[in-house]
């Protein structure tokens, strides 16, 4: 309506998630200011993202067709922690606590949904288990109930001697009121309860 | 760390203003998620702002020298809304009820922060209230002491026989609660009651 270019702009921010005509509005005002520069590598990267690929290993989101971590000598190739979705495994990255592998399922078992177990590749996290010969696998999944189902389904198919398998600790988030938390949180930070002594 | 296309892009993205580095990364992977023609395109109006000018006529941002609003012939150009900045006039224009003009200071007197009246060009403002013979000045500053300063000035300013000035409204803001509302606030809604009957 003022200007094309801005106009464009807003619309296609305004179709980001969580981001409403109003905030892509000052986000579009922001940019307007920032340096060429900026915008022009913020415009670089998102083409670039046509070239992203699933690692052939781990099937996270590379650049290469296998990842810096699956061909990294640093990273523990008998560890691996899955995972449902790649941006999961950004978040645990950030902990900077895991030294080992991953492997993404790129989705959960859900047979409402029509998700089987062909659908997660598990074939191709079989063969990795034995070619590594892995001995610790973490089910990083969602504690909801085709989270808690798949870890299930995963400790099942996988359970073999010599290997262990865990899941994450489910309980009260770190800073949160008792109180307020719901039942089956709660329920669950009671069953996990740690001795302390 | 996994893929230098997505990296930047987090990196770019957690340079926006209120977005924090796990918003980023939210937006980066929606955003891979998202059609390769989409990405094009917000790539590409990104590279357009660089295109943008300020209108010679009102100073709001715009693709050519004089923009839509100041050209259009079903606009009132005997009325000119005075604002601060150029996203002022997207709010007001979504509101769908004004019609007329607009001028924007590009910034608020504020002799603390050395910005005097002619950082505004106000002379160029003056140009047009002769030559349009505006007959209404609308200032929709913000209700700060910035804000207050400025159009007081205005006021002195530009008065003139048969020229009404107005200023926005302050008050309670729509859906708040009286008890809750600043003093200033409600001292403003009480100064400026409206008689019913």
């Amino acid at each position: 309506m003022k200007s094309a270019a801005l106009d464009d702009l807003i619309a296609y921010l305004s179709r980001l998630p969580g981001i409403g005509e109003r905030t892509a509005t000052r986000l579009a005002f922001h940019l307007l200011r920032t340096q060429p520069s900026y915008r022009e590598g913020l415009a670089r990267t998102l083409q670039k993202l046509s070239d992203i690929v699933f690692c052939k290993s781990c099937r996270t989101v590379s650049d290469r067709a296998v990842c810096l971590i699956c061909e990294s000598h640093v990273r523990n190739h008998q560890q691996i922690c899955v995972i449902e979705k790649a941006s999961d495994l950004y978040a645990i990255e950030r902990l900077n606590i895991y030294r080992g592998t991953y492997f993404v399922l790129h989705g959960l078992l859900s047979p409402m949904d029509g998700i089987t177990p062909d659908d997660l590749a598990l074939d191709q996290l079989e063969k990795r288990l034995e070619d590594h010969r892995v001995d610790e696998l973490i089910l990083a999944l969602n504690p909801t109930i085709e989270g808690d189902v798949t870890s299930s389904y995963l400790v099942r198919q996988f359970s073999k001697e010599g290997r262990s398998i865990s899941r994450l600790a489910s309980g009260l988030p770190v800073g949160s009121q008792l109180e307020y938390a719901d039942q089956m949180t709660l329920g669950k930070a009671f069953e996990g309860r740690l001795t302390i002594r």
